[in-house]
């Protein structure tokens, strides 16, 4: 159920209804648009029962959303949902693309420095880098863990760079939530609904990526997990699904973009490195991504691909980086969007 | 690496050698076979160094393991697990088939305590039923949580089936681990190398669902995970996996039942219910699992499944049940397997 | 649209109604049953008019046929279809299970009659072997032609083995009808609808694979195809789908077997040599085909694999074979059906 | 095996290696490139011996082959295959795309010119229409045959624009070679390999799609059945593959598009119609595809997407494509390309 408010209404009466909607033994998710705020209901109670709704003050009505998601739903909400970084130029999900940029994970000091020079020359706003990795093998090197986080924040202190890493679980989502400005929920944690809503439990946007076997229903839905516990900043990301083809290591969907985008009110973001697993097809397949009309894009940059210690083959070299930088601001601005170069910091130590 | 015991080695001996692999940094896993005991050694930290192994007393010879797979490998043990539930005969692994039956979800007293009537009068040894069930919409029935492990707890008692249910993140393994016999990770899971680790130091066995999109290798890494966490009672369990055909929720794969048989020493069961997502195809896909030469079945029995709170459509009645226990036992001796009719139970409330 | 003539008309009424049909300008399908005789009608001049055939003599009822597959369908005929083979005791969709076996490609006098000679030791009624081979490159083995199909049908006159061979073109499907019992279509040509229509102009019955990436629907469809032009004598045959999973040459996807049979009247048959593309899976995927409830197996067998010229890998050995056939015989008794052992000639030349 | 000539090698020195070739019963494939000649060797004869070759006036080096596809290779001709249209100003493969549109069928003559004449004011220089449509239902519109391919060439007569259209088996190839310019075959016959030899016999350009479930290297060597007949001017064509993922008909994957252009000298477009399944999707997509790197597009376009016999919720407007033309173009230039606006025609009756 949505309650629409009149465009008058005032936020006593917005207050009014969430607490009626409260009382009902429901949740009210108040969600504001550019012309009126539409309240969400929420809760797994049963129908609310709308007469005690519509005759509030400044309700203009209540109506039934007949889709699985709600909050998700650009039928609760008309607007895009753009996610903004107090005290900087960086948004996510308005006419600026967010690129986020940076190795696999974070191997050393001396080598988040290093990405991290290039990445803020490039001009990107956002830098990532793994603290804990989740791999196949449990021999396999797993994250640094809190000594990565704190490098990372090292990195924005110096850099200015927003900070964007997975948190795997409920622990390191603390951690997470702690040093970084992103949380990252990775593709195989995509329907860990234990670590969705402890997430949605935050208040730091959550980057969702897309699971390997995904529908776009379930995609939503993961979403809708984190935004049913408060957290209405949710951002997606596809990074390719499992098929049958072999040329790269996953298939990248990238109709999905506009899938999304008629669907919901969400930023989506596309992740070519991941999406395809070699380095030659990441430039090709980001200013595709790009021209679809994908909100941002999430690309592994090492300067040292050969000797990283997690997905060499898929990272590029910071001059393809240079490279991608250029090639995908020109085309963002055929398709009326633009790449900001550089990130602006306003105020700093007391953003935190 | 894998340390290969003489024959004749003693328990003192098999202790100095994993010692000696503690004191370089590494973790010992010794594994008991029916000729003589391995003992892997797992880490990341590097190869370890054969020399300082192969001159300790009983050690036959000290070899490399090129799979990624370790512990789970046929090369680290040829012998078939055998998993025993202490005070029964119920075993999964040997010679007589598992069968695992119940509700999708434990609903209340009566509906428990209806089909577990029914499946212990047919003469399944395990009991399964959700308490956390992992759903797509966080706005869906998410389970009665402790309250039904303990109305689990209640049937063991009365009819002395083993319970099976699954946790979904790790608050809800602690109290799987207390009430119930064998802690299921479900396939959504199946990468939630958190859980996977914190399922790896209880010492409940773990039956582990194959993910949706999950190829062999990922699939027994996953239970290279928990074992690697020193728990070696591992259950593997195929449920479908999701491709472009839709006749049917998910494709059953049962080609994987012999080529996990091939690769490790770990049992592998089926869940026809959720590989087919239809009524009408449990039971002939039963009978083809137990064709195939998988160590058992998982199947979702209730009493009246069109008011199943969960998964009603693939539920069979308990009639169907029956049928189904008569015609994969006779399919059973044919491949030279039983199924046992009935737990046995010789000693009780001391086992726990 | 489909007449259902009462169980009383006669061959004349019947002659009536599709004349009838004819003279509307479409195409009338006598399809006899147990009870009674149905007549489907196609074409593609939008629906016929019902009123004009309701008041025929002989008419029970017209019904509109829902389903994109009309002649396929059992809302069209109840019945099994039992394809007969006059002169023996092969059928296949009846009670009796129809093996076909031989080797992938047939590569000479020496290589096709050891196989036959093992193959029919062994029980088996049918013998397959390529003589025209669709294969990936150009420059790989394409099969000996007509001299192949001579060489089987002396396999015939020898061992009174059904024969089953692919045609792969129109041209080759003229040579396959002459020689051959069974026409077979490859999984390549499953939407080859030209050769799939001349199909349909034969009298032989026509063995059509599943093509590897083919929804249920769609082969139906296929067989509708066949079937729309008068060839009602199709088997359909499983023979792996191709999905992400990287153990198998294909996934075998044995749930499509009650789902055929739930919707459509034609047997269905299950390949595992193609299915899985290796010889140790070959045998635990047939008995798992007959306990699915198949209709029949295909399987590859080859004297020598290790020389083939194609499939090599996934042909078994005739000593397995006959380990398929004795397991395969119990299952089969197992759900209530029987695998013949050896073919009954009871009048030969004539019959062709 | 591949002959390399001599940058100066003379006509009669390379018509002497191919004559030598021939003599040794194999196949011979002259290539000529930018700096020199290469000459293929195709047969299944085995291999042929180099040393006959090798000393042979204007040879420069003999050398092995070691992919599965040969005359398809960038191996055996380094420099892209360009396609041209002699008479006018088109190309497929150099610096300029192809834009390929048109109806899915060819309907009437009143749709048909409709269509090209807003296709041909919006600049487009190729024109499609299907006259044989391979159709899931033997009951759906077939297409118009002969009377299609004649309103195609009036098309062409009157607008200039190439003709495009499909053969579906050998009976319709020869009417497509006869009225066409570009023989197109479809998905569902990537692999019915006698039509890709008869394609291979004619000399007109073929537009190759890819399969739905067709790997990188099985489309390659569908290719190479074209190929290896004498037909060198093969356009691949992307146009969506089958997977799980549920919200487009197919999943277009773009990644192919530079995999393509790696290992082959050939041309590759992109269909963004059959690619997704729907209107609202075709024009990101279509900007992806030129992003990506695509040699052109083809694209559905009907005056009235409604009334279309076939596929008309994926055909979009005339003034979307319009606007797909703009937006293409400037995406086309910052990766290098142009998109020509027209077809000129400098000779035309004589041409054919």
């Amino acid at each position: 159920m949505l309650v629409v408010m009149k465009a008058q209404a005032t936020p006593e009466e917005i207050q009014a209804v969430c607490d009626q909607i409260t009382r009902l033994g429901f949740r009210a998710h108040p969600l504001p648009g550019a012309q009126r705020t539409a309240i969400g209901i929420t809760g797994n109670k049963g129908q609310v029962e709308a007469g005690s709704l519509e005759e509030l003050a400044g309700v203009a009505e209540v109506i039934a959303v007949s889709k699985p998601y709600k909050l998700v739903s650009r039928d609760v909400k008309a607007d895009n949902t753009v996610i903004t970084f107090p005290g900087t130029n960086a948004t996510i999900g308005g006419r600026d693309l967010a690129v986020i940029a940076g190795p696999c994970s974070v191997e050393s000091r001396e080598q988040v420095f290093a990405a991290a020079e290039q990445i803020s020359k490039a001009g990107a706003q956002f830098f990532r880098g793994g603290a804990f990795k989740p791999r196949t093998s449990p021999y396999a090197f797993q994250g640094l863990g809190e000594e990565a986080l704190k490098l990372l924040a090292e990195v924005r202190e110096r850099y200015g760079l927003r900070i964007v890493t997975e948190a795997i679980d409920t622990e390191a989502l603390e951690l997470v939530d702690h040093y970084a400005d992103v949380i990252q929920i990775g593709a195989r944690n995509m329907q860990n609904y234990s670590l969705l809503k402890a997430a949605g439990r935050k208040r730091k946007p959550v980057l969702l990526k897309r699971g390997l076997a995904a529908t776009l229903e379930e995609f939503l839905m993961a979403a809708e997990y984190v935004m049913s516990e408060g957290n209405y900043q949710v951002v997606l990301c596809e990074r390719g699904v499992r098929t049958f083809a072999d040329h790269t290591r996953n298939t990248l969907d990238l109709s999905i973009v506009p899938a999304v985008q008629r669907l919901s009110h969400l930023p989506i973001i596309v992740d070519p490195s991941h999406g395809t697993g070699k380095r030659n097809k990441v430039l090709p397949l980001a200013r595709a991504a790009v021209a679809v009309g994908a909100d941002g894009l999430m690309v592994e940059v090492h300067h040292s691909p050969d000797k990283a210690l997690s997905d060499g083959a898929q990272s590029i070299y910071p001059e393809q980086f240079s490279k991608l930088m250029d090639e995908c601001s020109q085309i963002a601005n055929v398709v009326g969007r633009n790449i900001p170069r550089g990130i602006e910091v306003t105020e700093t130590a007391a953003v935190r």
